[in-house]
């Protein structure tokens, strides 16, 4: 199976799970007794989680921070993960056309992810690249997670709607004219704008980081990030899982952390 | 010397240029004759250009599209490139703080770049780490150059401005509050919005992109982009530089087009 969200709904039926475990393998936060890798690191987390989650997000930042070795660490990480796990690269791109062909080829042609993050702020055409993969699946960023992402994303425009409900709207318009899926990515600790962009984007896979460490709001995560009708919905989890204990045990205590967490997302499901 | 703003100074007074060739060494466009690698491409561009130019600029994505080998040949294209040169990597990163400070390791501490281009879409807090590199200097984002830039950027505000008015505005405030100096993009496809631009930072460095291949006008990016102080300007042309020959000639191509490039946009300057 190749497609992504064929790959994602029958993962999330079968592990019956939302957990999608974000590999933010920072090197100066890993187990500090041992000399573990990048690589070997994030194998015995995958190891220890894979029947528990829905997907897998390396986030690119932390492997391009250790250079020409993250850059192999994340490509044997993509590799290693078992073929029916769906993988997000939370890349966060977004250029002119041409170029942005160049990093559709990087993403999906040379790294292999099934979906990639990318920022809305160029607008159309710089997603279009990544669109000719049909069965890949780009997540636009539309309502962040951080703190300062009001800065922009909330601003009021003219026909009264936020800038990010606007983003949403142009976003559902993309998808009337694409064959390839159009998600979107939404921070879960701000979870009434959560409801609002699920009335926008009824049924466009959500990826929704922003619990955990961030602080987000679990119940309303899930409630309003399925929606009334049971939409996609992919919940990150990155340091609250793979960083769970600093200690030689830190595979079984990713393990203990994504069982909680996935039950924990489950006990809001209707 | 180590600070950005400094080196582009002195350069661009020395060479009388305000160039930068973009290295957007995209291999399926590499001489076809020859056997030429994206590295040596880089070399013999760089030396038939360097005293023709401000700065230059490599762009991520056509490196990464060819893989570990792309990233060897960025890293020791940026390393080849005198030290007197600043190099903006555009690379257009944006995420939250604490994965926004891996990406700033790896375009400064890693790879070594003077400069990097950034999205503001995530707000303040994503661009916060790149700040505390003092002597390097960011280039936010505000008014591309591709077709599609309006979509999100030309969107009117409740207030009756544009939307990348206020993100200029925004970064205006921001450059108040940090000893960094905070550079923007602006497309010379947009003459007049680079002229409203530059009203609302006077003084901030430029990098205009969309001149040649994407048919932006020279005289008025000229004009407008220096503005009425002079301040600093920094005008890229990537393919009709670099691919201004097919041939064995091509760095020769190269630095005839880089001649012609400079002299016109010398003869509009004040």
């Amino acid at each position: 199976m190749t497609n992504f969200l064929e790959k994602y709904k029958t993962l999330s039926q079968k592990n019956d799970s939302l957990v999608c475990v974000g590999l933010d393998s920072e090197v100066s936060k890993l187990p500090n007794q041992s000399s573990v890798s990048v690589l070997d690191f994030n194998k015995a987390i995958i190891d220890a989680t894979k029947d528990l989650v829905c997907a897998y997000k390396p986030n690119c930042a932390f492997y391009e921070a250790i250079g020409i070795d993250g850059y192999s660490a994340l490509k044997e990480t993509i590799e290693y993960i078992p073929n029916e796990i769906p993988v997000i690269l939370d890349a966060k791109r977004g250029d002119i056309g041409n170029t942005s062909r160049q990093y559709a080829i990087s993403c999906f042609d040379d790294l292999k992810a099934d979906a990639v993050t990318l920022s809305p702020y160029m607008g159309f055409d710089t997603i279009e690249p990544f669109l000719d993969y049909a069965d890949k699946t780009v997540f636009m960023l539309v309502k962040t997670s951080n703190q300062s992402s009001g800065d922009f994303q909330d601003l009021k425009l003219e026909n009264g709607k936020k800038l990010f409900i606007q983003v949403a709207e142009t976003i559902a318009k993309w998808q009337e004219n694409s064959k390839s899926t159009i998600g979107i990515v939404v921070g879960a600790t701000y979870p009434e704008d959560l409801r609002e962009i699920r009335k926008v984007l009824p049924s466009a896979p959500i990826l929704l980081p922003g619990l955990g460490k961030q602080g987000g709001d679990t119940e309303k995560s899930v409630k309003y990030g399925e929606g009334q009708g049971k939409a996609p919905l992919i919940v990150n989890s990155s340091r609250g899982i793979i960083f769970a204990s600093n200690g030689a045990d830190f595979a079984n205590a990713s393990r203990e952390a994504a069982v909680l967490f996935k039950d924990n997302l489950n006990s809001y499901r209707n």
